[in-house]
C-alpha cells in the first residue's frame, strides 16, 4: 500500500502553536502580569435564545417514537433550506432550493468540494490567506499560484487577465486581512473566471459584518456568477456556531460543462461520503434565521461589531494603516515602525501584554503586518487598546 | 476548469429509488392492502433517555458564557475519546487515547481516509457490499477488483495469497449480508495485508449484534492488526445515532511505512477538511457508554435482537437458506424456488405485501437473494413474517 506522498509537500503551520506557546513563556516568567488576548479567531458569546430553545425542541424530538428522526437527506432538511432560501432573497438573490446544501460548515466543504474537480487544474489563491485553501490542494497534488495581496492594493488583489486559472479561491470579508470586495471589484473576478472558464470558490464565512451597501455579501449578486461560481457559509460567525457546526454551500444549476453538472456532482459527492447534518442542529440552525432568531444574533453580533469599531478607532487616532475593522471582525494593520510580525508581537507582549496574531503567518505578504480580533470581550478590547494606545502613541 | 472525469465510472444505485417506485405503484392500485416494510436499514427506535438527558444538559452548556463551546478538539473531546477507549478496554483491547479519532459516523470517515492513500493501489472489495467502498475509489480513480462472497462461502470469502492487493475492506457483521467473520478467520486477514503490505479498512458499525464470543468485535482483537488495520465505528445503529451522527476511528500508532504514520496523517487531514463534533451531539454520545446508557441502548439493541430471531426461526422453519439474523439485524436469504432476487421481491409484494431488498441490488453476487431487516417493529415484524410463512409454506 502506498500513501500520499503529497503529505510531505504540505507545510505545518505552527503560527497558533507558536503563538501559545510565546504567551505561556511569558506568562511563567512574569506571573503578575495579566495578558490580553486579542488574537482569538473563534466566537466567545453564547448561543441566542431562539436557537437554545430550538436546540431542546429538537432533542426532544430524538426522545419520541412518533417525532425521532434517522438519516436525514443529504442536502439537509427543506425547513432549513427553505429557510437559507429566504436569508438569499433578502439580499436580492433568487435560488433554487436544491441549489442549497446544508453542511456541518464552510471549512468542510471547501476542503470536499475538490473531489469534483480534476488534479489537473491550477488552483489561484491570495496571499496571505486562510491557510486550509492551499493545505487542502497541495494534499492532492494541485499546481497553486498566488494573487499578491499587499498594502498597494488594500489587500484586495484584482485579477491578472494574462495568467490563466482554472480554481479561483476568494474570501470576502477576508480571513486575515478584513478587507472586503466591492460589487464592482467582484465583477471583474466574475469576467475573468468567465473568461478563463474557471470556478470560483467564495468563502463568504464573514458576510454578516458587512454593513456597507456598496460591498458584496454574497457572490451571485453579481452578474455572471451563476455559471463560474460556488459560495460556502457558515453559521459560525454569524450565529456563534463554531463548535455546533452548520453551514451552507450554494452550488448554482448553470454551473457545468460537457455532461458535468457541478450540482449534481456535489449531491453525489455527499451521498457518497457524507450523512448530512444532525437534526437536533439543523432545528437549531432555522432558528437563526427567524425574526426572533435574527434579532437575537444582531444584538451579538453588534457587540464583536462595537469591539472591531474600537479597535479601528484606535489605529485611526494613531495614524496606523490598516484594512478591515468596519465590514469584518479582523483588523490587519502594518506594523509601525517597520516592525516585522514577530517582533512587533513580542513588542505588545512584552510591554503592553496584549497579544495578536503576527500577519506572517498567513503567507509571505503577511510579514510586516499583524491581525488584531473582535471576538474578545468589550471589556477585554477596550484595555487593550487603551494599553496599546499608550504605548504606542510614544 | 476540469471537472472529475472519474464521476463518469460511477455507476447510479437505483436500488432503494426502484425499491421505493415499486412499492409505491403497487399501494396505488391497490389501496386497500396493508403494506409491511421489512427492507429499512435505518433504526426507528428514539434515543435513550440518558443520552436525552445528556443532550439536553449539552445544549444548555452553549447557553451560557461560561460554559459555552466554541471550536473543538479536531479528534475529539477527550470526555468522549476516554468513553470510547473504556469501551474497548471491555472487549479486552488497549488503545492510546491519540488512537481515536470522534467523527460524524463511520460513513464520512470510510470515504475520507482514502485522503491518506495514494491513488495507485489496488482495492479489494466484498462482492455483495455496502456500495459506498466501491463509489469512494471509483470517484478516485483507483483499481477495484473484488473478493467472491457466495454460498459456498457462506458470504464470508477468505484472502487468496496469489492476489495482489494495497487496501482490503473488510465489513463484519456485514451489511447486507450479516454473515461475521470469526477471529480465527479475521487473522487469516491480518496475514495477508501484512504479507502484501496491506491496509485492512475494519468497518465494524454492526459489532453491537455480536453475541457469540468466537466473532470479533473488534479487528484488534487479532494479533498483527495494530500494524495494517483502521476500524470504523458509529453509534448509528448501537445508540440509532443515524440523525444524530457520531462515530469514531481507530488508527493505531504502529500502522506506517517509510517516514508516514497513518495516524498523523489522518489529523492532519481533518485538521485541514473538518472541524471536528457538534460538542452537543459529543456530550449525548458520551451517554451511551455510561453504565445507565449502556443499559438502556441494550434494551433498544434487544428489540431488534428479537425481530431478526422472529425472521431467522422463520427461515428455519421454512428450511430457507440464509446468513445473518444471529450476530446481526440482517437476514440475507436465498430466494426460494430459484427465484431471482426482483422476481422475490415482486412475489413477496404481491403476494402478502412484505417489502425486503433484492440482493441484487449490491453486486452481482447479490442475485437470487435476498435482504430483510430487522429494525422494524416487533409488531410488523411478527406480522410479515407469519405472512411470509403461510405463503411460502405451500
Amino acid at each position: 500500500m502506498k500513501y500520499n506522498e503529497h503529505f510531505s509537500d504540505m507545510t505545518e503551520n505552527y503560527l497558533f502553536a507558536e503563538v501559545a506557546d510565546r504567551v505561556a513563556r511569558y506568562s511563567k516568567a512574569h506571573p503578575d502580569k495579566k495578558v490580553l488576548k486579542l488574537g482569538i479567531g473563534d466566537v466567545t458569546l453564547p448561543l441566542a435564545p431562539a436557537v437554545i430553545e430550538a436546540l431542546h425542541s429538537g432533542v426532544d424530538d430524538m426522545a419520541k417514537a412518533e417525532t425521532f428522526k434517522g438519516y436525514g437527506p443529504y442536502e439537509g432538511y427543506d425547513f432549513l433550506r427553505e429557510a437559507v432560501q429566504g436569508y438569499y432573497k433578502k439580499a436580492g438573490v433568487e435560488l433554487a432550493l436544491d441549489e442549497i446544501f446544508i453542511s456541518d460548515g464552510a471549512k468542510s466543504d471547501l476542503g470536499n468540494i475538490l473531489d469534483i474537480f480534476s488534479e489537473n487544474n491550477t488552483v489561484l489563491i491570495p496571499d496571505p490567506v486562510y491557510p486550509v485553501y492551499v493545505d487542502t490542494n497541495v494534499m492532492a497534488g494541485r499546481k497553486v499560484i498566488y494573487a499578491s495581496a499587499n498594502e498597494a492594493n488594500g489587500f484586495l488583489p484584482m485579477p491578472d487577465f494574462h495568467v490563466d486559472a482554472d480554481i479561483i479561491y476568494i474570501c470576502s470579508p477576508n480571513n486575515p486581512t478584513g478587507a472586503a470586495y466591492t460589487k464592482e471589484q467582484l465583477k471583474v473576478w466574475v469576467d475573468y473566471a468567465s473568461k478563463k472558464g474557471a470556478v470560483i470558490l467564495y468563502d463568504a464565512a464573514y458576510e454578516c459584518f458587512i454593513k456597507d451597501d456598496t460591498l458584496a455579501r454574497s457572490i451571485f449578486q453579481i452578474p455572471g456568477a451563476r455559471t463560474c461560481a460556488i459560495e460556502f457559509c457558515s453559521l459560525s460567525k454569524i450565529a456563534g456556531f463554531t463548535g455546533t457546526r452548520c453551514g451552507y454551500t450554494v452550488i448554482p444549476m448553470d454551473l457545468k460543462k460537457g455532461g458535468f453538472i457541478a450540482n449534481r456532482m456535489w449531491l453525489r459527492r455527499q451521498s457518497t461520503k457524507y450523512n448530512g447534518v444532525p437534526y437536533i442542529v439543523q432545528k437549531g440552525a432555522a432558528a437563526v434565521f427567524t425574526d426572533e432568531g435574527m434579532a437575537q444574533i444582531k444584538a451579538n453580533l453588534a457587540v464583536y461589531q462595537k469591539n472591531a469599531d474600537t479597535i479601528a478607532k484606535c489605529m485611526d487616532r494613531l495614524g496606523i494603516w490598516y484594512t478591515g475593522g468596519k465590514n469584518s471582525p479582523y483588523i490587519w494593520l502594518k506594523c509601525p515602525g517597520g516592525m516585522g510580525s514577530w517582533e512587533f508581537f513580542d513588542y505588545l507582549l512584552g510591554e503592553v501584554q496584549v497579544v495578536g496574531t503576527p500577519g506572517a503567518g498567513f503567507g509571505k505578504n503577511g510579514e510586516g503586518f499583524f491581525r488584531l480580533t473582535a471576538f474578545g470581550s468589550p471589556a477585554t478590547t477596550e484595555e487593550a487598546v487603551e494599553r496599546m494606545e499608550k504605548l504606542l502613541r510614544k
